[in-house]
């Protein structure tokens, strides 16, 4: 399962990539490898100041070794091996009425000391940032994740969304960092559904990601827009940037147990503000955004 | 104490405020009262876009009532009454090559049941972020702090001005957030040093504040810049907001115990960026001034 699940986010990577460069027709990412002391590696590429994206990062990376300690005690277990791997990826677009967008798929096996697999669960999901709303962008990215979902059980649906809309929450604000997609994670075989069923849930999912996204970006990145709907984004995105720092499982753990920084803070925006203060003006669409931060909404 | 304490601090917002608008004869600090639901509340002023500070807030707060249950565990007692005051400043100022600075100074007090102090302690400190280093300016500022320190203890600068290198360490990058200063926390009366003169103590680093920054505001504040001086600036307040965001104990403990956002997150730089892997040229200025982040150096 781990050699394909790997081979499979290697292929996801290229198509990926290969798309988005085909939008911005300008930048092309620069593919960084890097290697892990303890074991492993990884595939980094970065796309930054081209026409459509102002940065963006879609990282593949597969590590294996002892387990972390903070992991063991996380995960409540004792000095075991792991193998981890997963594809992770953001899009911070130029444009403001373009969303930012994220998403992960990974894999995790942990072992016996003899090299038995204890434990197995794949991960991940996908979710819009947007800094003005566009009902029908959000209608039709959280439709393709439904359509993902329902090929394989009725209830995933609703399931994970409630998932990411409660994990991708700025509780220090109140209010979602974004208008949610899915989100799920200890996904393991069951008499009901096995691994192989679970890869082929969470693939489905990972090829469902262009067809989420590409049509919005395609609609909106050449609307044109003031500085006021730039400084609008830039301080969305310092939001952006609280929740990765402040309350990101995935980030936090990169950085308290030596990942490779420039690949886990890739996720965060080129430029970002920080205004004491700021409210948006009452009926303004900045405001409207807002209030759907606040009460996260069914969107199908 | 707490009440000698609470009108030493306010008297010093109003002499630090009124000097610093003195320097940047622009800008007002605008001033926010708030309330804490839960007993207490405080005096948030903050400026923004002056001749010499981009953004800055000078806050004093006051706020007493049960422990918060974080707090209870985190200092390891039950359900006791607390009282706790503090300044709390951070100053970004325009030019990148005028350093930002941070303070804070703050006493601290919990009670039984019947209302008698059971423990009480001072906390604080001063330090200097700069963007490009002017060794003098450091010198400077250490010099003022180990002057303070000195009439006290001639042990205390030695002490903490490491315990300052310790805190103020992103450890994910290897590198202080700047180049120090004093850090100090539970302060408590011993045999030999009475609450009275660990006051007399903290109120002279507090009365240091504007002699230890100010002469280095004045040096610097009218030099020319250019736009890589200030992509720069931004780019290493990126690392400012990392610590603040990741590893700051005080921030952290606001955000998560329903404190004030605003008045705890003013501490946020106003333009931030964060460009995949950079790294300054080789013999620069910019190279110059992570070297010394690097290996935090003696300064006296």
């Amino acid at each position: 399962m781990k050699d394909k699940f790997y081979k499979y986010i290697q292929q996801l990577q290229d198509t990926i990539t290969s798309k988005l460069e085909e939008i911005d027709c300008k930048a092309k990412f620069q593919e960084d490898l890097w290697q892990r002391p303890e074991g492993g590696g990884g595939r980094t590429r970065v796309i930054q100041n081209g026409n459509v994206f102002e940065k963006g990062g879609v990282n593949i990376s597969a590590v294996h070794g002892i387990l972390p300690k903070s992991m063991q005690s996380y995960f409540n277990v004792g000095e075991v091996d792991f193998f981890a791997c997963g594809l992770s990826l953001v899009l911070h677009p130029i444009n403001p009425f373009v969303p930012t967008v994220h998403a992960n798929w990974r894999y995790f096996e942990m072992y016996d000391k003899k090299g038995k697999i204890i434990d197995s669960w794949f991960g991940g999901g996908q979710d819009l940032t947007p800094y003005y709303l566009f009902e029908e962008d959000v209608k039709h990215f959280h439709q393709v994740c439904k359509m993902a979902c329902d090929k394989h059980n009725p209830n995933f649906y609703e399931e994970y969304k409630k998932k990411c809309d409660d994990y991708f929450y700025n509780s220090h604000r109140g209010e979602a960092r974004g208008v949610g997609g899915l989100f799920f994670d200890y996904c393991k075989a069951t008499e009901d559904f096995s691994m192989q069923q679970w890869y082929d849930f969470v693939t489905e999912v990972g090829n469902s990601f262009l067809e989420a996204y590409v049509s919005i970006v395609e609609r909106r990145k050449s609307i044109e827009y003031s500085q006021e709907n730039k400084d609008w984004q830039e301080i969305r995105r310092g939001r952006y940037v609280e929740f990765n720092l402040v309350h990101d499982k995935g980030t936090l753990f990169g950085l308290k147990t030596n990942g490779r920084i420039e690949s886990i803070l890739m996720s965060l925006p080129p430029h970002v503000q920080w205004v004491y203060d700021h409210h948006p003006e009452k009926g303004s669409e900045e405001e409207k955004l807002l209030e759907v931060l606040k009460n996260p909404e069914d969107w199908i």
